[in-house]
């Protein structure tokens, strides 16, 4: 197991969650998620303790889940409030409730020990709230693909020139050096592109003539949440580089979401700092990313599937992969931190038997 | 594994079965079947000794199956009758037969010790002859779940209010006690639902205005053969238990044949007092229970993916499992009966091998 | 496993290698492919060693491939040429290149140790470059099978009456005995059929009136190509057994390789001494040829489904498997011939883990 159990993880955007019952994998367990009358989302355990038919296949009463096989009955805090047939409710009749946070439009949910769920933890940024800055929710991108590959490839600007060729990089930037720092929790990858032609997505949305500056600035939050702030100014401009909002700047933002081993969700969004309450710009960026994350996710399927498969091998590490080793590092030891508690859980694990 | 196999299960409606050759699964084991010049129907082993081709890969020769591969060619006994290129016949060039037996237009097939079989065991009721009653043959329900839990499903009268709202049953009965009575080689579940209003099907065909009574027993007869006897009278009549013909009542049969551990076949039939002829009545409640029944595959098909997922918790078990609970015990006795001889089929099993 | 390493084995038609990159699989290691500038044609494996994507989703720089996830650069050799974002290239960073030659426009990889690969032993006959013989070149059938079924199939003139009995066999054959001999590197197994109707593949292309000798020569050349030798002469020319010439003959081939033990490809073309040059007859053959390989590819998918189900009691030999017994031995002894080297691959290989 590689998934870190202690973390706020995005489980959509706020628009996702409604009064319906929702179905979803996160860390490879299924829960049931909705919104409640107060307005705050619930997450479940998707799965009734008697017989495990999936709560969400049962039907809200109100802000219970009526299971829709016996009619068990429980509340957004997984407590059995109703049993069918008999007056008392048995101790073991509850599920699993995770919590739940909602803050810029973003729903998160924690999925490991309740009792260190600590909001002040959940990812934020002052963009988030600043007037000038746009922030656009887009997709999410569904991968069949381990998230480490997945969070990895978001603090790897060497992919860029080679994977997005037409969108998002060009040649010119194959060999510029990256630097890498990895203080606390950030991993942070970087380079600047100097006096290059703009690339494609710059072409189209800064409007530039001549050459331009470019930077990109791979920032990867623990557990996997990523932030790479991009743009570019006029090479004219000498801008430095702390100054970047002089130029046209964006941060998209990856919440990395691992569903089990074998798939992972991609929910991104953008914040910018031109092309304010355009939401022609919006669509029209949403389409060049959706370009460039089908690129990536082309080769993040194809790396899993062939990682499936014996290997004779080991992988060869290169100068490039300075952020991705300290990253996989870093859950390496948050994994270990949390695996005597893991073990417990794992031990009791079992299959249902007919027997 | 789970599986009784000293037991006749159904392959089919006499309808199903003719001139073309067959393929079947049951219990684990492929058979082929075909109905031979006499009008007796044949089971075999569907599986060549010489290079395991399927036998209904093949073709009839007479009442004799020639495997498509090289011609070797069994009867109906499983007795290998020739073998292309060579006089004599190995003793172990043989295909397993099954025991088969017909009747009121249902074939059965003993799937254990062939010197066990008994037809005398085989599930019969008086009313399949009565010319009072009449029997209507639906389809095969085909369900990915366990056979247990689709039989299971059938001594459980408690599903009812939540699975099937508005055809079977009603809010009106979520909390009326269920009785359970599990002597011999039935269980038998039931409860009476005094003085509500009739429920969709009984709305549609016993054109009843006002309250009814309506009762559901559900005998289960092992190892998986359910008689669902349900009906309505007007309350008015105050009918008592054991004088339900004096209603408009209805025997349900299904007929649960384990494909393998993942997947089950219900034939289901029915049996009634009222509509005597009439098929288009047959065909309105045939209309009528395959939505029930889809209902059923829903949840069972959702548990039985539910089930199969590591579980960290044992499920639970609550007052209206008495009746499941019980014939899971006798099937796991059966089982544990029959367990010697089949521990040395199991220890002789093995793969084909190709080094 | 049972796959002999140290041989050649056909890649496709000479026709099937171009400028772009083509992904294989063979003995369950996967192959880049592509035909280089000098027109040699190159074959490499197909995972670059940094982050595993497959090499066959880079591009062609030239007649070096780049990565399509960093640029990693390899040339025909397998050596790398060029790592983005640093001047050396570490020792490991390679990819395995594996023999090709080609020749009768046929190409053939070796997929055993490089040291070994002589081209002198690729298979050969003279009737490729004689003037009195037209080579035409068939389709690649992909059989869901195991390769060792697909090439006994090929020396098992038995299973022709039964599988081909409209197109390559009849009835008439059905008891005719086979002959088999095993010296060297090569299985035959060979039968005549005097005195008969032609069957359906020589009425059509012999013009045969009356009745005629019909021969079938199968030889198996291992570890798996097959030559099928097979043609009919009017009765009345009192035809040898080694003047076949005299008649219409066709050598039927069949290069089957193994692409992992669940699946394997057929490459088959054939050479005839009759209507040379006329391409309107190949089409037909062809034609024929596909219903009646259809009819092999069927049986063969059908026994290796039933084959990958447990056994509960061997399967049995008999006469007409002599030429099958003799090549699944010779297999055996290759392959265990080949296990000391085998052994220590094996032992590294491993699975990438994200821990």
């Amino acid at each position: 197991m590689s998934f870190v159990r202690n973390a706020w993880y995005v489980a959509g955007w706020s628009r996702d969650f409604g009064e319906p019952l929702r179905a979803m994998e996160i860390l490879g367990q299924r829960l049931v998620m909705y919104r409640a009358s107060d307005g705050t989302v619930t997450a479940l355990e998707d799965r009734c303790p008697h017989r495990l038919l999936p709560l969400s296949k049962g039907k809200r009463i109100g802000d219970t889940i009526q299971c829709g096989y016996h009619g068990m009955t429980f509340d957004g805090a997984g407590n059995c409030v109703r049993v069918p047939g008999q007056d008392n409710t048995p101790k073991s009749a509850f599920v699993e409730a995770f919590p739940v946070e909602e803050r810029h439009d973003i729903v998160w949910v924690w999925m490991g020990d309740p009792d260190l769920a600590d909001p002040a933890q959940i990812f934020d940024m002052p963009e988030f709230t600043s007037p000038d800055w746009h922030a656009h929710q887009g997709e999410a991108l569904h991968i069949e693909a381990h998230y480490l590959n997945v969070a990895e490839n978001l603090v790897d600007p060497a992919h860029v020139s080679f994977v997005h060729p037409t969108t998002l990089g060009s040649a010119a930037s194959e060999n510029v050096p990256v630097h890498v720092s990895t203080g606390g929790d950030v991993i942070t990858a970087w380079r600047w592109i100097r006096d290059a032609p703009p690339v494609g997505f710059f072409q189209k949305f800064g409007g530039f003539n001549g050459h331009v500056d470019r930077w990109h600035y791979y920032h990867l939050h623990l557990p996997s949440t990523a932030v790479i702030d991009f743009g570019s100014i006029a090479t004219a401009e000498n801008c430095a580089e702390d100054d970047r909002n002089r130029g046209v700047r964006i941060f998209a933002l990856h919440f990395v979401t691992p569903v089990n081993e074998d798939r992972t969700i991609d929910h991104w969004m953008h914040l910018r700092n031109s092309a304010l309450g355009d939401e022609e710009a919006s669509a029209q960026m949403d389409a060049m990313f959706n370009v460039a994350f089908a690129e990536d996710k082309a080769v993040l399927e194809a790396v899993h599937e062939n990682e499936k498969r014996p290997q004779r091998r080991r992988p060869i590490r290169i100068a490039i992969d300075k952020g991705p080793n300290v990253y996989r590092k870093r859950i390496r030891d948050l994994v270990a931190a949390e695996s005597t508690e893991d073990l417990g859980a794992a031990e009791g694990a079992s299959f249902v038997h007919h027997d």
